[in-house]
């Protein structure tokens, strides 16, 4: 089907179905000039913004239009999960070329909504909108957080344990497969790929770091460890000495490293996209913190290193060996 | 200069400079996974996002970067406005193709920041990102209103009367010069020109509106008065009747009018981009808000007709003949 068999007020229509999932934070959704929405008390807002742009940042004829939208969500999400905030309301903006049908647009809408529905996010509103060339999608997501929890990059101190809510890695090693057109044909291998296509947004977990008063500092690993450890590490005019045998290395990537002659540990630390919260906690605190956090979600949190105070990070080695690291990020321009 | 020169973090601080104009609302700006910012106790969140894509909204070899920037804005602002709102934060995602100049973009950046700090908007986060072929630019516009303030399409009541802010048409005026590349010669006609490029947010007089409580509806001049009245009266299931002497028409619009032998009233009604708010009034009190406006703000609130229990607009012209007129809105993928 054609977006001109329907128009572009059946196209709203169609994917306004469904999308509030929490009517009671709604004063007034999809269909006025500004979507207007409730504050919960003694809160603060978050916003956050991400902006897609096919042939950038995907490949419209490589992609599944469910795949699409729930990461376009999930990258969002991560982010406010980063700050330790709630999020309550997605903003879609769409700027749709004329080849695009509507059952790929479909595909992308439900890949959202079923995202957003699972962290009870409402699409509240956006911009529709044709373009010539290439499919855009802009994401805003609110949020709200308690005044005296919101997590940051700066506040990271010396001697902080850095903690990690999930493995890193995978999604750098998913995209190696997707890159070079190889199906994934074990279990493994499928979750390297999935770990890329359908990252999880740390939504719940960040919400509980930050509300324990023990985190001094948090980012989301979107583009390595390594870089974003080092975000952390500017704004809190600190540096880090990461442990090469405690960084989370799942099984999964393990074999694909053995298979392909790789360090697990260059990629975990370069890989990006992987979106589990780095933290840096209390140093007294963070065994403890562990400890719940393992209780309230059935996963580990990982003690990966330490804030030091001196500049940029050093890997240390089982063995003792040491050397510092690059923080090689990702730069649009570049 | 090229991006290339100043890399993604060289071109974020460029734009990040000066982009805060009210700190003391922020707590999170431009450098953290979100930005986080005060809320006025009592109040409730808006949240409105436009996207703008080269070729489909703009020439980028026709526009300056000043007005591009300038009027992505306004647009977001004016539907801030519309709700009675008070506009505070502004995010701006940004698509930018090789080819694209910073000295460009510095003028879009200029052109927004001028507009965002003349009303005490920060420029608080979004998105900088590459492009393919074609420059894109996402603005959300957060505001803020008290609760039982905010206006909205529905509510307009039979007998209402239909007030403008501004006058119309000028907007599809100015554009005819721009279109068919004629210079506009006379100060008249830059004014046309100026009504297109450059469109004021009625932000102080929205807000005005709404504290008044003597507001049913209200929306602004985007799509064509006919059009976007038509949204209030589908949202209010009411009907209108709009007197043709009545419609506020400028003095540069007659005269353009009388030059291209056009009826300003078809101007007035299909022009679209006027960006001034029309609301619909307490009939009762129509008139003393009227007074009071003028008072206020030195220009006219013109009224301009009324609403009725009818379907659709009927257009009424001194003499006393009426028609009925279509409600002629823009269809992105007609």
């Amino acid at each position: 089907m054609n977006l001109r068999d329907i128009g572009e007020f059946g196209f709203i229509d169609r994917m306004a179905r469904g999308s509030v999932v929490k009517p009671e934070r709604v004063i007034k959704a999809i269909g006025d000039d500004a979507a207007a929405y409730r504050i919960p008390a003694g809160e603060v807002a978050l916003l956050t913004t991400d902006l897609l742009i096919e042939r950038i940042h995907f490949l419209r004829k490589a992609t599944s239009g469910y795949n699409l939208g729930y990461k376009s969500l999930a990258v969002n999400l991560s982010d406010i999960a980063a700050m330790g905030a709630a999020a309550h309301h997605a903003f879609v903006s769409i700027g749709i070329p004329d080849d695009c049908r509507v059952e790929f647009l479909d595909d992308v809408y439900r890949g959202m909504k079923e995202l957003a529905a699972e962290h009870e996010v409402n699409i509240l509103g956006g911009d529709t909108t044709g373009s010539k060339t290439d499919l855009v999608i802009n994401i805003a997501v609110a949020g709200f957080a308690p005044k005296n929890e919101l997590m940051s990059r700066s506040g990271a101190k010396n001697g902080d344990a850095i903690c990690l809510t999930g493995t890193v890695g995978d999604s750098r090693a998913g995209l190696h497969f997707i890159m070079n057109n190889i199906k994934p044909q074990t279990a493994e291998n499928q979750r390297l790929v999935q770990a890329h296509l359908l990252p999880k947004p740390y939504l719940h977990e960040g919400r509980f770091l930050a509300s324990t008063g023990a985190v001094h500092a948090a980012i989301d690993v979107s583009d390595g460890l390594s870089s974003d450890l080092g975000h952390i590490l500017k704004e809190s005019h600190a540096g880090a000495r990461i442990y090469a045998d405690k960084i989370p290395v799942s099984p999964p990537l393990h074999s694909f490293c053995e298979r392909v002659a790789k360090d697990p540990v260059e990629f975990a630390l370069a890989g990006g996209e992987d979106y589990v919260l780095a933290c840096t906690v209390d140093a007294k605190k963070a065994e403890s913190l562990a400890i719940q956090y393992e209780r309230k979600f059935g996963e580990r949190l990982y003690i990966t290193g330490a804030d030091t105070d001196s500049a940029g990070i050093e890997l240390i080695y089982a063995s003792g060996e040491s050397k510092k690291i690059a923080q090689t990020g990702w730069d649009h321009f570049a």
